[in-house]
């Protein structure tokens, strides 16, 4: 049922928004020009302009979701969901994959150059909001020619930008797909998140933001921070029958190497994380998850009630990152706003990182939901 | 029902146990001499020596497990369980405490003195077993006079060296009660241990382990382990009614700062950590909880089986760092050898720290395990 070849040969191109006559403005009254995104797309626009959808990434994602680079020998990170016959149809769709806002890996972020002190931003880059992610996407589907997006898809943190964007401006998609996120982090979320950045923060490698200037690096508190998250990526079950208390070679050597298979694979995690993702990028990111909390707004929902906009949500049984509960809150609110919305609760031992995966029933109901709304245009 | 005095005023004593003749043999093969061993007492040896309980602390615990040391404002960490009329009765009962073999809390550990170099041990301090601790506090036991305990109690890996102790020399004991332990660790566990030592040996100030001779602590490392640890101590619905997603000021301040009040917290918990624990034993002591797996071994059960030794097993419904699953497996190893073992799972949102609570159904199991074991002397 799956087509085996995918998107194939893809590129990451860069746009650049924004200028000092009309800057972003951020949220929280700042301002950047210019703005660079980086952005993928697979698939060809209809001539009506109306089978686009946009892929909004994860904490540690990118603009690359399917296909492969040139020399790649692995594909984009959601490539398994996007391509010519898979649930989200390059056939049939034209589908737009962008690094978000405070990124690192193309879009501006706290790592870019300052262009007024020719130096990294650093901790002087403001502070962002899930608005802002939206903000600067809704610029790039401009500068694509894109008024109105068949759908909005994200897991985790991609999907709580879904949802911020489908609540401020549900007038940009008919509809909002929402898997395995949150819109309000709880003090267990967030305390994982603060244990990550103090790992990073308290690295004298950090030197207060400006590591790329002084030519240090805080590696060793991003990889203690990637590993620690790693493990709330995981379920404690998909843990267990991935490694167990297997010995990683062979025979416990009883020392404090890595002695035991989980110690080596999250040490991996660790260090190849280090090659692709940078620490202020992390800084910034968990941080605009923290204060995310749409539904404490004040007539959150009135524009989606009004716009039409409807909303699929997939949540995993064995999620304990963001758990079911945190699904089923969304579910609550939009369904209290008599906005349309379909819930799926996924059985699955896979845990958070479940959205990544090829999960029959999760893929399936994604392709239904595609279908359906492919067919009701 | 309890009384509010406690046990008074209480000290922390040494023993100075094996030498140069009789050295400690440890399970991997070193040996080590003298040890000293910090402990602490409360209630009055009966006359038939037949009254005393022993009690194994938890990792990051120490010999003062009850009363208060002079001019101190908080008492000993289990002190609402262990004092006249209270579960374990000091008017009938004789509580010894120690702190452990690898501890940095009066007892022989990594950061002590090597007599051979006149230096710390660091790293040179061999890698212990779960038996070790046993070993040294047997001794401890001997030195006091004691032959029999009517019980030994531990919760955590307090409960995992009681499970040890029981299995291998039940003749010490009548009763073993074994709280919030395992009797192995998952592959979730162990991930969790690890990237705590990742976080204390990545640290600079480590110093490969000699950090009191050079003058550096690895204070940061030390720090980020226990916070992360923190949090794995209490349930996400623990967290949630004690911080949910307050501000710490009042209000946000938008910024990287602990603004929440569960950041603030966890930050206090890290750096009061710093002035009572060592960073070596955090190694050495989570690396034995790594290894320990007592039921791999070939007839782990027979000599309890032969020996009446009668065990009470207690988790808590919201612990997730050893769920009620760890303490039902060990109950299933027990009752499949025929070892008289009574189970109880407390219905508590406390988290795995539920060990320490005056959580009354958890008090109530104790004392009235505690009145029949007495009754039955």
């Amino acid at each position: 049922m799956t087509s085996t070849d995918g998107v194939g040969l893809v590129e990451t191109r860069t746009a650049r928004l924004f200028d000092s006559e009309e800057p972003l403005r951020l949220a929280h009254g700042a301002t950047l020009a210019p703005v660079e995104v980086a952005y993928e797309t697979y698939g060809t626009l209809s001539p009506g302009r109306d089978n686009a959808v946009f892929i909004c990434h994860a904490l540690t994602g990118d603009a690359h979701a399917a296909g492969f680079h040139a020399g790649a020998a692995r594909p984009g990170w959601w490539d398994n969901l996007i391509g010519p016959g898979r649930p989200l149809d390059t056939d049939r769709l034209y589908v737009v994959c962008a690094n978000l806002l405070g990124g690192c890996q193309g879009t501006t972020g706290p790592s870019s150059v300052d262009p007024k002190t020719g130096r990294a931003y650093g901790l002087a880059f403001p502070l962002l909001d899930m608005s802002d992610f939206v903000t600067v996407h809704r610029a790039l589907l401009a500068h694509l020619g894109i008024e109105k997006l068949l759908a909005a898809f994200g897991g985790s943190l991609g999907g709580m930008q879904v949802l911020e964007w489908a609540l401020t401006h549900p007038e940009d998609m008919r509809h909002a797909v929402v898997i395995a996120a949150s819109s309000r982090l709880s003090a267990q979320n967030i305390a994982f998140n603060a244990v990550a950045r103090e790992a990073i923060t308290r690295d004298p490698g950090f030197s207060a933001g400006q590591y790329v200037a002084e030519g240090t690096l805080p590696d060793r508190g991003l990889s203690i921070a990637r590993m620690m998250a790693h493990i709330t990526y995981l379920s404690e079950e998909a843990m267990a029958d991935k490694f167990g208390r297997t010995p990683q070679l062979g025979e416990f050597e009883h020392g404090f190497g890595a002695d035991f298979a989980v110690e080596s694979y999250l040490r991996h995690q660790g260090e190849s994380f280090l090659e692709r993702f940078d620490a202020l990028s992390y800084l910034y990111l968990t941080r605009v998850m923290d204060y995310f909390d749409p539904f404490s707004r004040a007539h959150a929902t009135d524009a989606a009630a009004a716009s039409g906009v409807r909303f699929l949500l997939t949540s995993f049984t064995s999620d304990w990152r963001f758990s079911s509960l945190h699904s089923r809150r969304i579910v609550r609110h939009l369904e209290h706003a008599r906005i349309p919305v379909t819930y799926r609760d996924i059985e699955t031992a896979g845990g958070h990182d479940s959205f990544l995966l090829e999960i029959e029933p999760y893929h399936e109901t994604i392709r239904a939901y595609v279908d359906r709304a492919l067919e009701e245009l």
